[in-house]
């Protein structure tokens, strides 16, 4: 593991590589691999997560990239770390998978998939798992799992609370592809573009994002995942706590005083 | 807080106007503040909990409608309520808009809100909690808090649990708003019609729907919420009970035999 | 009850019939009482689900689909046994129901509802169970319950579950029905196919479903129900174990070496 110059908060491992644009504050995660498809083998995955870490830690990162180099996004998990192998080295890849997955949910920057081509298996359940995704119009989702004998049962976990019961169960039991216009249009991602226009699209997502504040940005990411599996009695409870304590910050009463004001607001992360 | 002589169980307070119309049952909450785009004050916000408990009480209420005076629907929460306070404070108007949204789907009549434009914030928040929602094709939808330093977290719990995560995420990370279309198609509301038709086509709704038995409304809409978080083993169980003892109620023995004998029903509410 | 000449597996009740085509691995329900709209009596429920549990234990059973005869795919519970009864005969009929629900789900093949024509009540909520649904263009659905007195609190738990909030609520309190194309945008059902196509296009669907190893799906479909109601890191947690206990079992090594080797697998169901 070796850290990237352009970026000494971010981790980088072998066909990863992490950066840091000190002027947008957008923190980018490129899985580079495209001979091997971006195959998520376990030391990519750790990579990705240590990359993640590391921008979680870093007050100049507001936003987060995830996006991948040649034409497939990846294509799932290295089946070479799962043949011949003991039920325990199986653990390890998928300990590996989830501990990558909570994490891209747990950092407090919101994270992009930025998806050039075909995400399957974990490669999809990578997409499903960001917290907004945009793609071009040439990129696949699927689950095809199935097919191989490896039904995609973490894949699902993300891939069903995105997409619903019958769309999920669809993708999962024929293993085919749907395409980025059906995977939008189920809620799998936000926004197609053209091929051509992905980078700025991404980009322009990212500076909206990052215009406001970390701190707000941070308190309402932590909620969005904290409420979400909740009975909506409880969800709310917690929510008025939340939001009654994020009001009191400075950032609020900024914002708030600069939009009675009709004046931009200057935020300083308290 | 005074009473409004067209509807002596409903409450009024200040720029909210509740009235029951006798011969169709359908009870009206008019937001009726246009020059402060209809802000959901705490007093606002009691007002509206105070006319949904009054409908509640009133046998002759069948279906509620919530709709507003003026171009803009709510665009939420009075800011000024929220500067310069103390926590305390501010828990005062988050409890008061959670017992706003949970009234409105605690009491036993069907809500449809009518939304004539933009509805944001705590007022998207709103459209999100009633049972269902109408609205002109010129409204539009978002949860733009981030953007002043207060995250929309308890409109999160709605809006997240209407659109799906993906959808909640871009409207909460981004700020942005979405059209009437837009939100019809990720089910935030339940159809979009032109805004000359709006007033027409509620009513036609309500109609609708104010035909039924108020008691299997009142039993359908309870269960609804009951079983609504639940898994689905428990949902089934508590559904099982709810149908076997709807099914022995005068209205239900009535319903179904003038259903197989070709006849109008004659409701009792029994 | 008796046993289909075709199916010695399958149980057969009346205006059920149930057999299994030998060399496809289809194994097929079918609502065979026109005349009465395929009306699910608590006999033909019974029926339904004995059928299906026999399909659960022949090993040579790969894919259910569950279709009907005549027009009407299904109108519901049949009212005859629900008027003038006691709770606990109302309690019978509903028991009966989620009987057959639940086990259409517990069964280890994938269960296709396969939908020539109106799905309304219990018969929508019985193509909500499926795992998957395929219907004529010429199919409605619909929860019309409340208008008859008796609110559809049972088939709200699975469509509920399958169309959100909102448009559950439209389905249920205006007991209106809606057609198969929106049925399709709403995630109600699968694919729509013209009335001519539906027998096609449902073999070719169980086919494409058939060519995996039976037992990968037997673990991905029990998996599925199991994560789908847990919290996100719960079901994380569970589905890690199963995937790696997946890996390494006979088929999926197979698998995984015969995508590798670009030849077809050879599955032994171990």
């Amino acid at each position: 593991m070796t850290i990237s110059e352009r970026t000494p908060a971010a981790a980088e491992g072998p066909a990863v590589r992490a950066s840091l644009d000190a002027e947008t504050g957008i923190g980018r995660i490129v899985l580079d691999n495209p001979s091997q498809r971006n195959a998520l083998s376990t030391a990519v995955m750790r990579s990705v997560t240590d990359a993640l870490r590391a921008f979680a830690a870093d007050p100049h990162v507001r936003v987060v990239v995830i996006t991948a180099i040649g034409p497939v996004f990846s294509a799932g998990h290295d089946l070479s770390e799962m043949i011949d192998r003991t039920v325990d080295d199986e653990r390890i890849v998928f300990d590996a998978c989830t501990e990558l997955m909570e994490t891209v949910q747990r950092i407090p920057q919101p994270v992009i998939a930025s998806v050039p081509g075909p995400a399957v298996a974990a490669g999809c359940q990578l997409v499903a798992a960001c917290d907004l995704a945009v793609t071009s119009s040439t990129a696949v989702f699927g689950t095809p799992g199935v097919r191989i004998g490896l039904f995609c049962s973490t894949p699902m976990v993300a891939v069903t609370r995105a997409v619903g019961r019958k769309r999920a169960m669809q993708m999962l039991l024929t293993g085919e592809t749907i395409d980025a216009h059906t995977a939008a249009d189920w809620g799998l991602i936000n926004e197609v573009v053209g091929p051509d226009e992905l980078d700025a699209r991404t980009e322009a997502l990212a500076s909206t994002i990052s215009a406001s504040s970390p701190l707000t940005l941070r308190i309402g990411k932590e909620a969005f995942y904290r409420q979400i599996d909740l009975p909506q009695h409880e969800a709310y409870e917690l929510m008025g706590e939340t939001m009654a304590t994020n009001a009191v910050t400075c950032d609020a009463q900024e914002g708030m005083s600069a939009f009675l004001d009709k004046r931009t607001p200057q935020w300083t992360g308290r």
